[in-house]
């Protein structure tokens, strides 16, 4: 129904997540709508793709060079590495502000169901970058099967190296007590002090 | 917290129609995990906007080349013009498979509160498209206080210089009396035979 070049931009915007038929069609109007400056930045930041946009060669995470801004920051402390599924939760960290060590960014979890395996994930340069210096190692990975599997398997690795702790499970602050799910409320009861 | 070419990525998708924050950071995180042949797609739909896709000269529909395919194919009459307000319509109306006209696009309708006024729409073009040898223009904008205005502007128009229709209004098939709005049922009413 609609020309072949118009079809096409329809079909690249599917290729978003979530997107269906009448989404993309929507983008692919509006994009028509778009003046000369718009699709100029749209074409520069997808060029970006192509090596722009790189990861940190020390941790993983994304980076506009070679060191992201946290690994090349002086004044975060090198010795405490915190250890995340995806850069994400780097946000979720800082909002926070209390934490001021680095980070180490998996980029997954193990997942043997969709055959993610722990040589899939970024764990050679975590291992390599544990050494006698790092004083602690924070294991952040998500509260999930998948999240606690990973957990698991780094602690193996590298209890003997260095101190390993992971996050502490609970009762969110603000929650309710009857409405907390059963295994969490566990986790609460053996976490207890 | 992103580096700035990620934060320009995740800005450029906030672009798209109904995408905030989350859903842009969403696509930015697919989009980072593209092959290159995909990002090299996306680049090239992204250019054809620079004058890749391009409109009829004749209706104003989307096009590849000068004419559209409706407006180049000798199998369709050009003695019937069937007005609607986007291109995407045209879908719609093909897909019943009965009207074998052609289509001319308005691109939208009057509407005086968002200051769309008749010149700012495709209707010089559809004035001097009409002639003697014209059957019959069938408006069938939106049934919407603005679609109703640009018809009956149309109407005016059009009158004097050959046959103009309006598509009927009525309740849907397989609708029932007591969903139907009133407005619908008053307009079914009318248009009783």
């Amino acid at each position: 129904m609609y020309p072949k070049k118009f079809e096409d931009l329809i079909l690249a915007f599917r290729k978003l997540p979530g997107v269906g038929m009448k989404t993309a069609e929507r983008y692919a109007y509006t994009a028509l709508d778009w003046d000369e400056e718009t699709v100029d930045e749209f074409l520069n930041v997808i060029s970006n793709l192509k090596g722009g946009i790189k990861r940190c060669e020390i941790c993983g995470n994304l980076s506009d060079g070679d060191k992201c801004s946290f690994c090349a920051d002086v004044s975060r402390n090198k010795k405490i590495i915190c250890v995340i599924q995806k850069p994400k939760d780097i946000a979720s960290i800082e909002s926070i502000q209390e934490y001021k060590g680095v980070y180490h960014v998996l980029n997954g979890a193990i997942n043997t169901k969709k055959g993610v395996m722990p040589e899939d994930l970024n764990i050679d340069s975590l291992i390599n970058r544990v050494d006698e210096n790092t004083e602690e190692v924070i294991l952040a990975t998500d509260p999930t099967v998948e999240g606690e599997t990973t957990a698991l398997y780094l602690q193996k690795l590298l209890e003997n190296k260095t101190k390993v702790t992971r996050l502490a499970y609970g009762i969110p602050v603000g929650g309710h007590l009857d409405y907390t799910d059963s295994l969490t409320l566990l986790k609460a009861f053996e976490g207890r002090k």
